[in-house]
């Protein structure tokens, strides 16, 4: 059994926390058993590692989210990136692929695609399962998680199962309507409905023949190569509304949506992360502070304050869905970024200058970095390492050492011990 | 007619926008009537220039603070520094010495000490006028404003005139209350008392004498040597309260002190100063942003929001008041600062460096910048000028060029054109 982890999302219902390369999922907020934090992925994985240790995971994903996977994941996952942001049909369709040609998976595999943010409990994965058992079984060409609705809401996709069909392990489905009125979610769920929980299971081969509908590709690498063929489309609406063959099992246990930060809060280890001082921590108020910057809240009740490089967000909890809105109007480059290598922090900006705060891990190189547009100065803070400069050779590079690099050039640093630098870029 | 302002104080209560280098009357955030914004000093100065064009004002101040008042009020005015923060009697006895030793004041010249962070109204500057004529008249050694009080305060000074005296244009004083019970004020206030505002008027030759009685110094540079000879007293001890003959001038226009962000919250213009979307002007929240990151209000009411380099501030208006406590446990630091020349401001910090954007007017010059503690790399992000580097000479600087400063290197930046540039100090 392979999982299939869908990363993408922009980052704008946790502004400023998250951003356009940090989406909601990788915002480090979360309790970890070690006593620390983590991000909603890394909590999925950590959960399927605990309740599936001999399932892989492969997490299909935009270009854009490769740094912050490898620098949160590590070299514990395959990830898959497209070529260029389409839908959920098409991520899959590569994912699958690259299970069958480069992981040479068989066509009786089976495949659990799923959202990579919940904020659930072990049962989860336990239904995760059983889902699985049932494709093995033949219960279904593809079988879905259905989440037992807690209210009607207007928000969700329900699932509908067959007559007669309610209150058995492997329910048979009838049908979907996709975020129907109040009056009618309320219907549904006495119909015995359930919320879909975005949660897939299916055999190797099904997906295999529905892609090559489109797209006959001899490898993975030319199936990435015609990415723009496949339709942009949703799986919900290319696989699932048009499947002759579904069930549904489900699962009652904690299933919540942390995007934002109204129900993100809830699940906060207090009240303060970050440097921050909250006058009153009995107050309501939440306070994270990713900015480096002191912060101060007193005499507040109920607000969300949220401070990073990107900005400053002070929010009244009840109003946070409104956030969307105003971030919209912001200029949406990201000002910290992750990678496998360490991270880059924007400190300042000037009409002529950006000056970032770089971290490279110990051992790590940062990859050909292209100053085709700019040139650029480097002051080593500390650490040890050396810099490769495109027709210039190795330099290396201590706390001290300052290094000009001209426009039109390429470079590529490799440290020895961890390294902070500061980069301004003219 | 000489006008001392005495510019003294923390930066406490309007933290983070005024720090231990820019005190609350630095603070630029009243609108000033070229339609910009100005300082409460740059506001009395202007002030004093619209009522009393022929008065020459000296402001006595601490070292610490002569970079500011140099970047808001230019060569306009005479500053004194204090060799150490001492108390108001020691630093107007200065002030009182630099008039006399420097600027060859007569003994009969009319010597007017305010502070500098009240906001008034014109008719204020009116009242100090009749002052000064009743100091001319000998109406009293020492003439004082009364501000007519508004409620009964227990945390003002009152001045109560002697019986008979109420309502007379110029009163003579009997006493002096500090502080009373509320209960005590409003039977003082029934009698004529009066809240005491801080201004004094007297001749030259009179605090001459109070001075002298505690050092004869034979100039100006002498004094200042000598300057913690002087006991640590106020003004109000040492004079008022031991002075023989006292009269009181009544004021009744608006006086405000803006020392809380919820009193100055009341003069701001609008509900955003500086980066800043509030989602609904009207909801009574106010932002003051000088941190360079865009800052979000949503759902929010009654709060004051103030972030700069060296903090972030969230605070209900009705508790603005506690700020001071929560300040006194930050780092004193201040991460910005104003100079003559130019500002700083900090941009990061790590273990082992810090980082500072540096802003230089045209045809300005730094001064020499002793780098006794530390080696750093300045990086020209834009403008014209050049370095002088102790024993190294004078180098062209221009954007682009990287210089480095050994530990124990002194240095001096003059430019053509207003220079920026990215100090790294290692």
């Amino acid at each position: 059994m392979k999982i299939i982890l869908l990363s993408g999302g922009s980052g704008k219902r946790l502004w400023p926390v998250s951003n356009n390369a940090r989406s909601k999922q990788f915002v480090r907020v979360l309790p970890s058993p070690s006593g620390g934090t983590e991000s909603m992925v890394q909590r999925v994985v950590r959960q399927i590692g605990e309740t599936m240790p001999d399932c892989d995971v492969t997490i299909a994903t935009g270009e854009a989210q490769l740094g912050v996977i490898k620098a949160q994941l590590g070299t514990g996952v395959d990830i898959v990136t497209e070529p260029e942001r389409r839908d959920t049909f098409p991520a899959i369709a590569l994912a699958t692929s690259y299970l069958a040609m480069e992981k040479n998976c068989s066509d009786d595999e089976v495949v659990v695609v799923m959202p990579c943010d919940p904020f659930t409990d072990n049962g989860y994965f336990a239904t995760i399962g059983r889902m699985a058992e049932a494709v093995k079984d033949n219960a279904a060409d593809l079988v879905l998680m259905g989440i037992c609705p807690t209210y009607a809401s207007p928000k969700f996709g329900y699932v509908v199962p067959q007559k007669g069909e309610a209150g058995k392990p492997v329910m048979r489905v009838e049908g979907f309507t996709e975020k129907p009125s109040e009056d009618k979610a309320a219907k549904l769920i006495a119909e015995g409905a359930l919320w879909n929980g975005g949660v897939f299971a299916f055999k190797l081969g099904y997906m295999k023949a529905i892609t090559g509908r489109y797209m006959q590709a001899a490898s993975f690498a030319e199936m990435r190569k015609r990415y723009g063929e496949l339709p942009k489309i949703s799986f919900d609406y290319e696989v699932a509304e048009k499947a002759k063959s579904i069930a549904v099992l489900p699962f009652s246990g904690v299933w919540r949506d942390l995007g934002t930060w109204n129900t993100l809060a809830d699940e906060l280890p207090g009240c303060c992360i970050g440097n921050a001082i909250v006058d009153n921590p009995e107050c309501g108020s939440q306070v994270i502070n990713q900015s480096g910057l002191p912060l101060l809240c007193i005499g507040t009740s109920n607000l969300i304050v949220a401070a990073s490089p990107d900005g400053i967000l002070v929010a009244d909890k009840e109003h946070c869905e409104r956030l969307k809105e105003f971030v919209d109007k912001l200029p949406q480059e990201p000002r910290y970024e992750e990678f496998g290598w360490g991270s880059r922090r924007v400190v300042d900006t000037s009409a002529s200058a950006v000056t970032t705060h770089v971290c490279i891990q110990q051992g790590s190189s940062t990859g050909k970095i292209y100053s085709d547009e700019h040139s650029c100065v480097l002051t080593i803070l500390s650490g040890n390492g050396n810099v490769e400069i495109t027709g210039r050779g190795i330099i290396t590079l201590s706390a001290g050492e300052v290094i000009k690099i001209v426009k039109g050039e390429a470079y590529e640093i490799t440290t020895s011990t961890a390294m902070q630098l500061i980069e301004v870029r003219l």
